[in-house]
């Protein structure tokens, strides 16, 4: 840890679920830098607004966030670092608000979504009123003292805008996490449980994909997830992401990423990084 | 055709780009059943109040409809069919409103997001406001009576409403296609020019869709298309959706899915089916 605050952008308001992941990466010594967007996120690690962004990728119930795969793409930032971490959300409201008072209940619509079953027996009566985003949700509570609504957010949200916690644990599946990626501008390679993150296109040609996946199988390279989305100006083409564990440093992964570029038309390596836990 | 109109489900008000795909499959004498959410799609031809229902699953520029690729799997119809259509998008106001008249600019965010550049030299200082749909924008003008306002959508969403076309191929990008699918109860099973879509789950080991994607490779089977999504209740596991040129009749086929059973934790064929072109 240095002397100088490292500065994090994440999307949200300060208290989102990013921030969260933010603190379990960095510790809590870090200056925040909420974004509106996901790509203002990049645009602040690629400028040296920030020292590096983090973005979520990927959740185990609704899966991955694909408009941040299309801004790795787009933007030539190295992920340096991994976070998976328990979504666990928690019903907020303001001081002295009880939930008898509660007629209205503020989140983003998959946070809502994740907690149906327990809004509808804590909270049968309650609309459910969409909004930007979680922490967002609390924030709003407190600028506008709102006395009849409650937000669902995370714990930390509830801590920042000092509000009080009513009910933790409200998702109705405990199998939530998400994955995030950590965003630098230079590469910071290592090699001890070492994840690899791709991207690649191939020609149109029947097989394509089963041979790219061979330089991996062919080396006992174990594949951690695989994502397809549309090469543009390619109609029905695609670019595949791949994670694989190892890195670049290795020999066999070395080797393999060679080989692959003898099948693709296109191939950039997004980072090597620590395998989060 | 028979004397009978088909009820075919699509989701979005009359005029829908989902209306026109049906039409391109089915002929104009078909009886139309707008549905409020995809899964009223779905439910609409289980409960057998529609004969058949179109879903989008794919855009050549903004990828796949996850959402439709989850409801394939919860709920038990069959593909039938495949439509593949251009999305051309048009500016269309109340009869008599000009280009000069219109402050706001109503559509679906995506529609809104493929016009941008056209919006800009057109309607520079238009606020753009984003809709529940396309078609249903066209007709919230018509119902308001709006005399300032546009909405972005189908030609045909234009002719269903009786409203002004002020200009089309507002779309940016030319290469822009959609990829509907035909859904309906019984399995139509055919084997000209076909195609076959199928989801399964392997085990969590290393090389296991490699091997998966071999039971293809190994008999010359093309897959056109792979998507994945989370597979519930298993952190960081896949449902694979794969996609081939096929039919379940042809006995390469037939053999290449057997083969994938013994590699699988999960198999289902979600449908044998013409080719769209």
């Amino acid at each position: 840890m240095s002397d100088h605050q490292q500065v994090i952008a994440f999307q949200g308001e300060r208290g989102a679920y990013s921030e969260a992941a933010a603190v379990i990466h960095f510790g809590d010594a870090i200056q925040p830098l909420p974004c509106v967007t996901f790509e203002a996120v990049f645009e602040s690690v690629e400028s040296g607004s920030a020292n590096q962004g983090i973005i979520p990728v990927e959740n185990s119930l609704a899966g991955s966030i694909h408009r941040n795969y299309d801004l790795l793409l787009r933007h030539d930032l190295t992920i340096v670092g991994e976070v998976q971490t328990r979504i666990a959300h928690t019903l907020i409201a303001m001081p002295g608000v009880t939930m008898d008072d509660i007629s209205r209940v503020y989140s983003h619509p998959q946070a809502l979504a994740q907690c149906e079953r327990s809004l509808t027996t804590l909270l049968p009566d309650a609309e459910r009123v969409p909004a930007y985003d979680t922490a967002g949700s609390v924030k709003m509570l407190r600028e506008g003292n709102v006395q009849d609504g409650a937000a669902i957010a995370s714990r930390r949200a509830a801590d920042i805008y000092e509000m009080t916690i009513l009910r933790d644990h409200m998702e109705d599946d405990a199998e939530n996490y998400t994955r995030f990626l950590v965003l630098g501008s230079e590469a910071d390679i290592s090699t001890e449980q070492a994840k690899t993150s791709i991207v690649f296109s191939t020609r149109n040609i029947p097989g394509a994909l089963f041979k790219c996946l061979a330089v991996f199988a062919l080396r006992d390279i174990d594949l951690t997830k695989i994502e397809s989305r549309p090469l543009q100006g390619k109609r029905w083409e695609y670019l595949f992401y791949i994670d694989f564990a190892g890195s670049t440093r290795e020999t066999r992964c070395h080797s393999a990423l060679n080989h692959l570029q003898e099948l693709t038309t296109f191939f950039r390596v997004l980072g090597s990084y620590p395998r989060g836990v």
